[in-house]
């Protein structure tokens, strides 16, 4: 069957106290709005319409994505007239998905399974059996079982009250009598909005049967209204990632103090200690170790090596047996080979290192092409900026930087060059040789230590 | 009605294993018995008592508050004791507040609620209804509902065991009657002690109607005898203002992994990732982001900047759009303007910064003050310490101090000067032109690198 | 009694996912089998005996104990199997205690009640209640409250899976009587295993009366399968640590986020804030603050002394109200005496600090003894490797190392020297004196500034 999507993302979401769209807010680092395309487009729609509203443009900013058609309701009528202003653009198909921009966790193995109900009656719904229900419209059914309607809580008898399975709001519905029944829908009611909830009864009524299923997890049909819904579904969505990383043969040391935004692709035998962030796509090798308090971005390490404690990792590819840390800072464009170390208050950016080299302490390294096996002393730095270009630094296999000393780039160091410590190189070095830039150690006599003020 | 609040908060507090007196112990910060105290002067006490015992001297010190009325209680014989102590003090008033200095998270609104109940007899006492009552006095009432006594847990028979509303010791009583009854309690116990809770059935034999109210959670009424206790409490009071935050616009990345210890001022859109301590008073503006793992204590944030991960601010000022850390340390009096970047490995302390200047990389700036526009290069420091006195640095606008400078204070380099990489600067600098202090790079023939020792 | 204990550690672990033999796995730093050991030990067997199979030469070499005995499994044919493989070094013992090597949180002292039932008859299990018992074997008794079998779930009937008493696997068997149970034994199931459950059915049969005692906690009792598993058991390993630290009287500020792999020796009125870690043996002296963010790992810190946030502490002993960090790194070998203070951006490894030195900014000082009260100014760096070999330097009571100095070792600075700043330092220096290396400081007449490239 030909089907479309309809994801509504026109709401306000006035709890959440923002400029920012409810939909835009992030969770796990990307937007609710992109949770629910990504699941959308697992059912492989014909269509995919958002209907926008609130900072529509915003929105739509955000999703240039070219398989998405973009459906404005210009005002905030209610779910039924946002279908209905969805209706032009679904002509020709069969049947319609309708999703919700802030209902982020749904699965598509879930709605799999109701789009296979949806292939026997012109209308299945999600509904899901909840402990404390307060707040949800309850379905209503008959003696044999059959939904009759749905009755929101303002609404509800007591008896009604009691029935504990809610009405998600997600459903499938074919598109010709979801056409029928939404231009039957009125808006004579408190808000004066039309509810996509009210084609239920009129279904019923017809005499349709109405299929229902409902999902795995209650937390995928919670909705993000508030800050707190939104913390509450983001530990949710990571306490899941968390846990089939462990399937996969990753050792989290605290599965709670974990937090994935975006994708990891870790080998079996990778360790992760407490309070680590991953963000963008980061490759982790087998027997990785990631210390705490670690930040990595966008980068992929090799084998066997550590990262250790409060480092922060961007943009980079790390080798195998490298080790990182602590409060090391590798950032973008940098390549660590094999077995390098970066020690402790060191800064790595758009630096190539070749095999073996170590930069162990206080050190800033940018622009740099750095050789195999060398050593570069605490506190060097490279000057690769002169206030408006950056220039490069290269220091070939086997050169020792000695201490404090500032490489004025551009410049190059010859291979198994020496340079003395606290030396400013300015001009290139010859290899094999030391070099240095040092003034005369002098002692001052009569010299005194200056008083303390009054 | 002339209200008196008689706080008690002479407790030994053994299990503590503590050298400081248990109402000191902090909560999110402050004191034990500092909570108490502000929620104690939210009901506008005509006065307010704390009666005193163990480490006396030491509690009083920690409140020199002029409003506080200081009463001993030489020795530990009981709440009922205590309060004896405070009678003096409570001549001439209506009625009297009795609140505990380890029972931290009363709330002022369930203490109103018992000053009205207040207002139509007696004695109002604060029950709480307890899933597991254990360890806690039950109230006993009689059939139409009337307070009779209050049975302590050892002394009960195996229905009042069951009963599940406990007494939580807070209470209001009319200042008369109180005097009365506690003339009448005595200490025929196995602790020998006079309980405080012996009024209870000395009011109801006397035929005086008790009133009683709930606090809207079970924590207002939890005390604090051990770390375990306070450990518990701290939780429970860390989420309530996660909470609060979140409901106005703040996004917490874990409302589990967050701290407050004082009071933070945001502003909507305001971002927190995971492991954030916010100390003292801080403000932060609209969509200010502070990443993880930072520390920020009495400091105000301007709109849009960005605390990158790793960083503790302490006593700053600082503008809108301004970047700071990974791994920046700045100190107090420092004054960061508007766009000011402050990278990796930067101490900066007793700073003024204007706007737009950098200093990204392994320096430390102190006692400066910096212009617009001016690049401070990696490893720059400000020698602002002869041994005894500290000195003052001037850079002027527009001004680029090259790598791994030493400014030796009192120094001024001038407007749009550059100074050249390695230098070490002693003299003022004139504006515009280069200044360095460099020694002349020579290459050492014939020199061999060291050998390994044996 | 003679006793032995044999502890099963042959289990494949597929679901671990890893190449690490299970029992391998660290919980709280040590394999689980360590845990295991460590109770076993607290009942002083005659004989410890380990059962191993998968990477079992792994095993025996994390495991190099003179008290235990190792016999191997070959093939995987099930606990009863197992143990059978340890009957011959069983040989004169009276009893046998069976332990797992993937069962570690067991309590010597649930073992010594299981022990003090096996005094009265030959078979003694250790059963436990569940709310939830699906997965277990379920005990089954006759009226008379006696054990009759343990049934597997999947060959239970509707009655028996309701049974919540639940089977653990951990028993004491007079070795005699499980010499003839396991002889009788087969093999003959699904599995094709032989299973150590049998026994229970035969002791019965055989009209011997089997006693039962059940576990403090349910985790003593739960294997660990997966890395899910791990992670839950590490943390109420971890939670049960903290309990007994703020009992003993330690401040934690959030018991759920610290975590100790090792041993912690605190004094009271030790604060440890969020997220610190305790590695190898550390010992806090009482009044000791440590800051968030902290790894601590095999050191000694005296009283009152505070470790600021973001800081990393091996192999070092400190003195008293030393102060170090934020963003301070002391590596092994380092001796801080009393009132040092390490500041922000600082590295010490293998060097003695007298008392009252300060190293407060961006420094690294290896291989350095330092006298009284020396102050070590900012970026001032230890040139203590000459790329083979590794050199002292010493620096004199009272000395003043001027900031962005480099001290080339070998080298002597004499007491109350002076060093100015930006100074390389490569022969010693005389006492009290300044002493210095710097070049002249020059400005550049009609010097342009860079152009921006096109």
């Amino acid at each position: 069957m030909n089907t479309g999507v309809v994801i509504l993302a026109a709401g306000l979401g006035k709890r959440m106290r923002s400029c920012l769209p409810k939909v835009l807010h992030p969770l796990a680092g990307r937007p609710l709005l992109a949770h629910v395309l990504e699941t959308a487009r697992a059912l492989n729609p014909l269509r995919l319409i958002i209907v926008y509203g609130h900072g529509g443009e915003q929105v739509r900013a955000a999703f240039p994505d070219p398989d998405c058609l973009w459906v404005e309701q210009a005002e905030q009528r209610g779910t039924g007239n946002a279908v209905m202003q969805a209706l032009p653009v679904l002509h020709g198909l069969d049947q319609v998905v309708v999703l919700y921009g802030d209902v982020p966790l749904i699965q598509a193995e879930t709605l799999k399974a109701l789009l296979a109900l949806a292939e026997e009656t012109p209308l299945a719904l999600l509904t899901a059996e909840l402990v404390d229900p307060a707040g949800y419209g309850r379905v209503v059914r008959d003696q044999q079982g059959r939904v009759l309607r749905v009755v929101e809580e303002r609404d509800a008898d007591e008896a009604e009250r009691q029935i504990r399975e809610v009405n998600t709001g997600l459903l499938v519905a074919e598109r010709r009598h979801l056409e029928g029944w939404l231009a039957q829908i009125g808006d004579d009611n408190a808000q004066g909005e039309y509810y996509l909830t009210d084609i239920i009864a009129l279904a019923a009524q017809a005499g349709i049967p109405i299929a229902t299923t409902q999902p795995q997890g209650i937390h995928e049909i919670l909705g993000v209204n508030d800050r707190q819904q939104l913390a509450e579904l983001e530990r949710i969505y990571q306490r899941g990632q968390a846990e089939a990383l462990m399937r996969s043969g990753v050792t989290l040391a605290d599965p709670d103090r974990f937090d994935l935004r975006g994708r990891l692709i870790a080998a079996p035998d990778v360790f992760i200690d407490i309070d680590v962030i991953i963000e963008g796509e980061v490759h982790l090798a087998s027997g990785v170790r990631i210390g705490p308090y670690c930040l990595l971005k966008n980068c992929t390490i090799g084998a066997d090596s550590e990262v250790l404690s409060h480092s922060v990792i961007e943009g980079a590819r790390v080798g195998s047996q490298v080790r990182i840390g602590p409060f090391a800072r590798i950032r973008p464009e940098t390549e660590l080979a094999d077995a390098v170390h970066i020690g402790n208050f060191v800064e790595v950016k758009k630096s190539r290192i070749a095999q073996g080299s170590k930069a162990n302490h206080l050190s800033y390294l940018g622009d740099a092409e750095i050789g195999l096996g060398v050593n570069i002393g605490a506190g060097t730095i490279t000057c690769n900026y002169d206030g408006v270009n950056k220039h490069p630094t290269c220091i070939e296999d086997g050169a020792f930087i000695g201490s404090n000393t500032a490489l004025v780039a551009p410049v190059r160091i010859g291979a198994y060059a020496t340079i003395g410590a606290g030396s400013v190189i300015t001009r290139d070095v010859p290899p094999d040789r030391l070099t240095l830039a040092r003034a005369r150690q002098v002692t001052v006599e009569g010299w005194r230590r200056p008083l303390k003020r009054e």
